[in-house]
């Protein structure tokens, strides 16, 4: 189903050309699915990307999303001789806009209402450890290995928000750290510093993030997407505006009949069964 | 004593009505206290907190505050039936009135000098989970638990701050996990997490507090409360103006007495008595 | 080797006459040598810091820093006979341009595109304790403690953008903690807490940080104060204001000499030598 805002029917029968992809239940899986070369990232790829976190903006029957990697890695991001070797030819403009793209992906990943849940075995690295950061929730096999690696490749940290958003998830020290070096983080390190949620083992970390998004499926999606509209929204605001602004968000959710439905499930000593409206 | 800017002689005498309200050496303390219920918040007890931590905003007197609740938890969040039921039923504007006044209450809270420890024992639930986050410091005894459980009740994490505030105490990634699912976290996480800056046994969170606030209020009460606003000023403000901010601030704090008194101690070899002024 | 916006020939044979300062393989180190008093700050000393991070701005043959003390303490910060004597009794302009000039030194660390590793042995207090804040990573040896103790003598926790910065090294509430209290944090805590990268054992954490910024100082330079810069722009910038902010950075960035040496390196199966433009 889609609402108003809806610009088409984005997703029905939608089958990506550059990774795997599958509803389930309300889960929409994303599968970077070149295991060979660990799940590299192509200017296709970026592109189809950007375009399903679009899509998914306006596809209310989906209410999480789940991305993965095939073959126990996570993705090793920017192919070298696809991406790379291009780029080191490219001019000032079209280099902008390649920027701008990957940026684009991340800002997709923020806006779709949909909490993304990231599943991360083995090599996440450069735009793999951009995807899995630019997520909402991170899960972790043991093993999994995270670098934002582009000083390793003579660029800078700031690659796609990580200057702006790593340090709000891990700190500003470990945040700089890991982008003035490029090495990698481990998954317990990781899960201490809190860019990991959970940390199962090694081959588990899809089944865990597949059991997190069932409990977000079967939670109020509409109040879900406004909390997440609300992380982005109160990102740089003062506390005072963002007390303001979630006055108004929550006075809206009041509004919905999740919340009716939640009461009366409370009151009739049931399990509400919230509809995302 | 109060000040020039104060409105009235707020808190002589003040004895609010919906929860228990002490002042003793310079430290008030909040009681939330309606045990049977685990100490749910009402209409009424949300307008009378705010007005009393406003109150505090202009009563010199008091340099801490402790908020604690009676009978072995903090507190259980906005009651089922005495508030969500009402709410189900109100238009935009009222519901729009109700959030704002909450909202006002972690204001209040940001916006007096005093530091506010928060006492957490037991469930710390719902708005009672924001009351904590609110405080300035918190602190546990074993078991307690604290949980954003806006969505178990069909309604989104954006509730009083929390998507702004708890991201900063707790990192990104946490949070969003909180505010998502709605699950406890436990005493022992929030402490690892920075949530909780003291983990105590269970039945000691009070008199741990206490014993924080004491070390408040031996210390130069002007500039704690200086501290606090500083660090509400600085919330969205980008580094070099914070700088600059900070420099005003410390310029002004070393005009006030206190100052001299700690230089004067210092050079006496005797402890310095601060007098807030 | 300076830049076109190079105000002059800065550091050559520059030899400042309150700290140690040398230069040896890309690495300037700062000493700050007055270990009879642990190291304390000078009226003078905080303008010659300043005006040293200032020139390191221009100095492209200098690519990391490493700050630290002499004999087994980093810094007891502002001296109390040097310091406090004379402040307090200041007039308010005269307070206003020496918090300014403290405040300034924080600026120039933040500017300077080299990444700052401060390597902390000992006590590290006060105006110490804002510098190792100010560093972009921090070594610790065992035994080395942590002060903001501003309100210990009658200040405000508000010193040198402490308050918008101690937050996001360790959270809210912990910063919060160390701000009201001024009490000591200990090496393990800080680095549980993400204020030391690494705790290395007493009295190595000056090979420590020079085993850092070697890393640093063989990986891409211009690149890497890019990253500083970004680091510190987006400090209070929405997340897709910093996303496109970002998306500019790197294409510059990817007209980098360095960027094209990284490819021909991988490609050529050699490790790549970056010359910093």
């Amino acid at each position: 189903m889609r609402r108003q805002n809806a610009i088409a029917a984005p997703l029905a029968g939608f089958t990506p050309q550059h990774f795997g992809f599958a509803i389930d239940g309300g889960i929409a899986t994303v599968t970077l699915n070149r295991p060979e070369k660990k799940n590299p990232l192509t200017f296709e790829s970026y592109a189809e990307l950007r375009d399903t976190f679009r899509a998914l903006r306006f596809e209310e029957s989906v209410t999480a999303v789940v991305v993965t990697g095939a073959g126990g890695n996570f993705s090793s991001g920017g192919d070298v001789f696809e991406i790379i070797a291009p780029l080191t030819t490219m001019g000032a403009a079209d280099l902008h806009a390649f920027t701008s793209m990957t940026g684009d992906l991340v800002k997709e990943m923020r806006a779709c209402p949909q909490p993304v849940v990231a599943a991360v075995e083995g090599v996440c690295a450069g735009a793999g450890a951009i995807i899995a950061m630019a997520a909402d929730l991170r899960v972790a096999g043991a093993g999994a290995k995270v670098a934002f690696l582009f000083n390793k490749v003579g660029l800078a940290g700031c690659d796609m928000g990580a200057c702006a958003i790593l340090p709000r998830i891990i700190g500003q020290g470990r945040a700089s750290e890991l982008l003035y070096t490029g090495r990698f983080m481990g998954a317990e390190e990781g899960e201490r510093w809190g860019f990991f949620n959970r940390l199962v083992p090694a081959g588990e970390a899809l089944a865990a993030a597949r059991e997190t998004t069932r409990a977000l499926v079967e939670g109020p999606a509409y109040a879900n997407g406004l909390t997440k509209r609300m992380l982005h929204m109160e990102w740089a605001m003062g506390v005072d505006a963002a007390i303001d602004a979630e006055a108004m968000a929550q006075a809206l959710c009041m509004k919905t009949q999740d919340f009716r439905r939640a009461f009366e499930a409370f009151a009739g000593k049931t399990k509400p069964a919230f509809e995302g409206n």
